[in-house]
């Protein structure tokens, strides 16, 4: 169904507000330093930059990414606890690669990012499916169902700080009670944080990783994907010492080695202190367009009973419109010029029919408005109503 | 055993004359004109470049790599024919994810290409090894153990043009036999071929995609990290319509897409007629290492029974050192300061223990003369030879 709906979207020629990505904006991706630092980079390092490099990364990139994962630690990262991989999509797969055989149950959020459940799925684990409230995932109910059904999830799949899709992060209670319950179970937590750095407001949380300290097993993935560029394909996994290695011999059956140009750019970048400068640029930037979005979300959809999440970082709100299809939805609003991820693309169960993902990050204020306007049209058209399209239109 | 070897060579500070992995020459690398094309494409595209791209590869590089692949087809590739993807290690490892179950019955050639038994282990295929002559595979024997045992392949993985590690390239007619016995068996043939544009002597012999013209069901693994540089890490895919179709929705759930700047940055260097004129100069001068480094052996080993294979193109040739334990040989060898990989790496059995593979293609001529020197003379040192360490120095 999404899959149409993309081609759908794909063919789509007119003008379209588009909130389905979780892409950072074009306009907050630094392509000009980019291509500055792709090209010295490639200058100074020659045709040793062409070559096959070391599985688990680069060493300029792993010595700058531990300087950055450092700056939140006590001690110092050592160097068996870390790799470098090709997106964060890879620390997944690799994750439940070693973690997930067929019929292996995996506790998942509900909702959850898609891509994530289909990896899962592809490794044939059994999905148990516990809900997220404000705090993130509702940790009491895992405990809950794993303790009637006498079953202990072999993985833990959590994003705990501004979740995909709902924006929501893990309480640090639930964090410790996680850690317990893993500790419990012999289960293994996959901490997948790709919007940690992208916190504009409120207080950090720290990771579940650092929390565990070793008392329960954490695979922590994190990536370059959301903070610098996407395309770049550069991600990393922090893990004990004995997951990394098995991890590294994963992928070199699996891809070799992260291509090689794009992970001496990243270091270059942050050895330079380019992504602390960005951060500085981008955070305020996604806050705004946070509340510009929660403003026209209000302006349009509060007379009809929507509500949404308030995230304090990362890409996305979680809107939920009762009574309204938003499977249904998502074409109508293609043609009135709006694109969203319908809820039921988050759910291993087909849930949230009447709830929808929007991407705050990725377009300006004033589109936003006007994507919500849009929105507010498709949804009257597609439910007959005969009210104004839009209270404040 | 080969992971402690490969540290131990990391170690080596001192000049190594390095014969063993198979990157292409540093010098044989367009280092210059590859920071080129990237610095120019990437001011074109702009920000676009560093998005998430289409799981299917970049439509700048799929239209280029068609119209390479069509010079050598009458008609053209269609366009659900084919992905992108990151190396041709993950085309294999995306085969393997299809095709191979715990279990399932995978032939190979004996010897192989190291990673690819790997992978296909990572999968738990039951490995069955068939032996390799100078016409490749000998296919012959694959019907016998066949017809013997009952239990066809589910996969067969061979690397028919100039094969890793042996150099041979299978003939027209074992292509053929190989198509006959896949389509009777139900087997799907993984055909690896990263050599192929980089033959240098002797006449093309068809792909055995080409040649079983949707007889048999053929998996051909293409790659450009031996014909530009292995660091890009982009390769590619191409099989009937509904393999593809899969083989797009794994790797969606592995890595997300191929890492998109250097994707088109391999577009334009295509497009730019530049693989061209690189072949053009690479070709020649692999030619005259592999005269080199066979004029070497004949010279330095010719006397104690050694022999080599002599293949019309690509990388290496396979070297049988009667009563040698190469193995044992690798680390006296790397103290003598030449570097090569043991035989026993490329079989699953552990087999080839008196063999050992030998790159041509990224030394000089002087340099591959001295190694072998030193290979001799590391010989003579492990079997206590009190003759002359070579004959001719």
């Amino acid at each position: 169904m999404i899959d149409s709906s993309t081609s759908l979207l794909q063919q789509q020629t007119h003008d379209v507000i588009r909130l389905a990505m979780g892409s950072p904006a074009h306009d907050a991706i630094p392509a000009a330093l980019l291509r500055q630092v792709v090209g010295e980079v490639l200058e100074r390092v020659g045709s040793a930059a062409y070559d096959y490099g070391p599985t688990e990364g680069e060493q300029s990139l792993r010595d700058a990414l531990a300087a950055l994962l450092n700056r939140d630690r006590s001690t110092a990262l050592p160097d068996n606890e870390f790799l470098i991989t090709s997106g964060g999509m890879q620390g997944l797969d690799l994750t439940c690669k070693l973690f997930v055989e067929a019929g292996d149950v995996v506790a998942v959020e509900s909702p959850t990012y898609t891509n994530g459940l289909a990896t899962i799925t592809s490794y044939e684990g059994d999905l148990l499916e516990v809900p997220v409230d404000r705090d993130g995932m509702v940790v009491e109910q895992l405990a809950e169902v794993v303790a009637r059904n006498r079953r202990p999830p072999r993985l833990i799949y959590t994003i705990p700080t501004f979740q995909n899709p709902s924006g929501t992060t893990l309480s640090l209670d639930r964090r410790m009670l996680l850690i317990d319950l893993a500790a419990q179970w012999g289960s293994v937590i996959l901490e997948d944080d790709p919007y940690r750095l992208l916190r504009f407001e409120g207080r950090d949380v720290p990771t579940i990783q650092s929390l565990a300290r070793g008392r329960a097993r954490v695979v922590t993935v994190g990536t370059f994907s959301k903070v610098i560029a996407p395309g770049l394909r550069v991600g990393w996994v922090t893990g004990e010492p004995e997951i990394v290695r098995r991890m590294i011999d994963a992928k070199q059956g699996v891809d070799t080695c992260t291509n090689v140009p794009l992970q001496l750019a990243v270091a270059e970048y942050l050895c330079e202190g380019l992504l602390d400068d960005h951060l500085q640029i981008v955070r305020p930037c996604y806050r705004s367009r946070k509340y510009g979005l929660q403003e026209a979300l209000s302006a349009h959809l509060g007379d009809m009973g929507a509500t949404w999440t308030d995230p304090d970082g990362g890409f996305f709100l979680w809107v939920s419109l009762p009574g309204v299809d938003t499977l249904e939805l998502f074409e109508v609003a293609l043609r009135a010029g709006v694109a969203f991820i319908p809820g039921s693309a988050f759910s291993a169960s087909a849930g949230f029919r009447d709830a929808l993902r929007l991407c705050f990050a990725s377009t300006g204020v004033d589109r936003l408005h006007e994507g919500v306007r849009r929105l507010r049209r498709a949804i009257a058209d597609l439910c007959g109503d005969t009210r104004p399209h839009s209270p404040k239109s």
